[in-house]
């Protein structure tokens, strides 16, 4: 909390005015909370294409009665909302704020509660349809509060606000109109709501996440699958090879053994260090909602380091010879092994696919020929520094919503428009979010709490306020 | 050659009677080894099932016709076919001749060069038709080689003929036939016509074959998937782990490394090394003719030894993660892989089943759980001496036949229905075939020759003629 009285004072006043329009505006919010979400917009389903174009206008429309000059951008694929507010306080920094109006196809419908996933349904505090987090609801109730502050003059900084139709398909479209259009982007704060919180519930900034590549690797060796008695000992075998090659990338501890692959990686910070290791990391509740034991990756590294300050290489898929019932008493004469490595920063995506080709290329059995296909969308891992002023008023604002106070989250996952986003705006990210894993997003009965709703419009609220106070 | 003149007199007129009798008969032996070839006698296809019949009943009558009491016998798969003739001489050998009337599907039937497999084309020297070697031609002409000799009066040995009719699919109602009836086996020679000359075309013996075990290993992580972003470093990866699990069978020099399974592991006599590595072994045809360079198995191991004196274990298959188009980003939670086992006299079956499961055991990644599925049909190898009198016996006509002599080969394959008749029959097993590469058995436009056709026609009479010589 600042130590500026007057500061302090505006602060709270700023948070009982968001309390109490969330509370008096809860009919309007649920309201058009619910015509949002009745947009089928499947972005990966070619027949919702026009739900999509009507939800952007909807949403382009809404953001003009909220105040301010919005419109909708045609892409290859879906249409972006663009809107944009002049700062009312000069100085102030200039905000860009991200979400996606499209969401996850519905199948398997009959596992759904609901006959109709577009239709929301409240149970309880939670509401459930498509969308209702993921994104929708994630920066539905940040737009409201804005809303709500702009409504009673709260002066706000200069902000920008993209939505994209595209997220969960591969934000095609948004990354062509970054290209021809960076002008438009340029800002200091990306804020960002499609995260979770703490496991426990706590709320959390999310201050890094690990970025990947991805290649696929194919060994041959005979023109066709041979028979393994009149061959067996004498040809080489792919599956056996491809099994042999991938036992390298590892040592005997879990750590990648691929020369190169770590240069450059930064080791946490003490600090980031400290506050990762914070974070509660209960084996049993993993292995209860996994089925499985968390022993994978490095051993003697905690998990929470495991998964935000360490690279991986994982096996996604791997396959060669006989797949189907019984047996078939072959060599194979092909397997194939789609690889991914999540990295940190510090480590160039280029260097570390290099490496990886390099290791594999030295590694490739005798009497096998090893092909790789280095694949599209190699992203760097990135760390914000967690002292960073920005990350510091979003723990402040965080802190007075748990009693337990606020977290911040290293996220082992990438998210590829974060980068793209940043590269563009030279904006530095804020990702808060407030999803729980019981929102079971991209499954059937996504839902989303009011509190969650609330959280987030409070939270952002704040946070858009008193980033017009800051000069 | 027998150095009694009388013996050395009367095997020159056999063979002579035998070469005249080929030339002479070739009409009716076309015509009768076309109406064999007429039946479509697929095993593995139920709609072919009343053709197999036909053929067996065509057999039988075939059989009563040279010279043999023979009838149809029901089991609960294929009928077999089964004939007797008694000894001519005192003394002399009882002789098992197996064969087997059915083929295999004839699919893809549009690249045979003739509209239908089941209707012979002859084309130069070659018969084309499904099962023209495998196994129609390869035991036709020495029951015609039978044919000749009754009719000519030359003394034979006590014969029992069994035709099988499901050897293209696993043998099972002989299998339940030789349980329920062993008596009817009991032998001292099992003669079968179902392998092939050696690469170079000069006439071989079989001295060996490989046994078999089979398993099928499954590891589990997680119940499901997890995101390789969100659980890559913490959740254990079971294609990974199924990689790192089966990279230890073997160690850098591509030797077997489990623990127990080589245990009673007979190494080639001087004799057997010697002979086995007369045979001729050029890389670069094996190369040419299958794509790949015979590096596979141990490390400075002749290559004819790595075949018939070395056991193999083999991946078969190996499955586990995404295998589709484009990439996913999945920890997978399953991996299996099916395992074969090529295995040398000397070595028990269970025994190497026991070895490599409890490797499997030993070396199962943490965090996974391994389940092992052994699979039935686990048969020894063996190998039969090669000074013993019948293989002389046979290398010695054999040797009559090209002018480079003859060749004892140690296949690397299993024939599982020799190991089984060898056990219920007591008989020392020979294997004497004629196939070549170029008649392509299994595959469209399978074919064999005519000169080949003589050559078991020959060699069978002559063997059988000799062999009542013999007390």
């Amino acid at each position: 909390m600042s130590s500026d009285p007057h500061a302090q004072g505006r602060s709270l006043r700023i948070a009982s005015l968001l309390r109490e329009s969330f509370d008096r505006d809860r009919g309007a919010l649920r309201e058009r909370w619910f015509e949002l979400l009745r947009f089928p917009s499947v972005s990966s389903e070619p027949r919702h294409a026009s739900e999509c174009l009507r939800c952007a206008e909807w949403l382009s429309s809404e953001l003009r009665d909220i105040g301010f000059s919005a419109d909708v951008q045609a892409t290859p694929g879906k249409p972006l909302v663009l809107a944009e507010r002049p700062s009312d306080s000069p100085n102030a920094p200039t905000v860009l704020f991200y979400g996606h109006y499209d969401v996850q196809p519905v199948d398997p419908l009959e596992l759904w509660r609901q006959p109709n996933p577009f239709e929301p349904v409240e149970r309880g505090d939670r509401v459930y349809a498509r969308g209702a987090q993921d994104d929708k609801g994630q920066f539905f109730f940040p737009l409201q509060a804005l809303r709500a502050l702009i409504a009673a003059g709260v002066p706000l900084p200069r902000l920008k606000i993209v939505l994209e139709g595209e997220e969960e398909c591969g934000s095609h479209g948004i990354a062509v109109f970054l290209a021809a259009h960076p002008e438009w982007f340029p800002a200091d704060l990306l804020v960002v709501c499609d995260t979770g919180m703490a496991a426990d519930g706590r709320p959390a900034v999310v201050a890094g996440l690990r970025g990947i590549v991805q290649l696929n690797a194919t060994l041959v060796g005979a023109n066709h699958d041979l028979h393994s008695g009149q061959h067996g000992g004498v040809a080489p075998n792919a599956a056996l090879g491809m099994a042999r090659m991938l036992a390298t990338l590892h040592d005997a501890e879990g750590h990648i053994a691929v020369e190169g692959f770590l240069d450059g990686l930064t080791d946490p910070s003490d600090a980031e260090r400290e506050a990762a290791c914070l974070l509660p990391f209960d084996a049993s509740v993993y292995t209860a909602e996994t089925g499985a034991a968390p022993v994978g990756g490095e051993r003697g590294v905690p998990v929470q380091l495991r998964l935000g300050f360490r690279p991986t290489i994982e096996v996604n898929g791997l396959h060669g010879g006989y797949g189907g019932p019984g047996q078939k008493t072959i060599i194979p004469a092909r397997a194939e092994a789609k690889l991914s490595a999540r990295i940190c920063p510090g480590q160039d995506p280029t260097a570390c696919l290099d490496a990886i080709e390099r290791h594999l290329r030295r590694h490739c059995p005798v009497g096998l020929s090893l092909s790789i296909d280095r694949r599209e969308g190699a992203l760097p891992g990135f760390r914000l520094p967690i002292d960073a002023p920005a990350m510091r008023l979003a723990r402040e604002i965080l802190d007075t919503m748990d009693p337990r106070g606020s977290v911040v989250l290293w996220e082992g996952a990438s998210i590829p428009i974060v980068s793209s986003l940043r590269t563009v705006s030279g904006a530095q990210p804020l990702l808060v979010g407030f999803g729980r894993e019981a929102d079971l997003i991209h499954a059937p009965n996504e839902s989303y709490s009011w509190e969650q709703a609330r959280m987030a419009y409070l939270f952002a609220g704040q946070l858009f306020a008193r980033l017009a106070q800051r000069v």
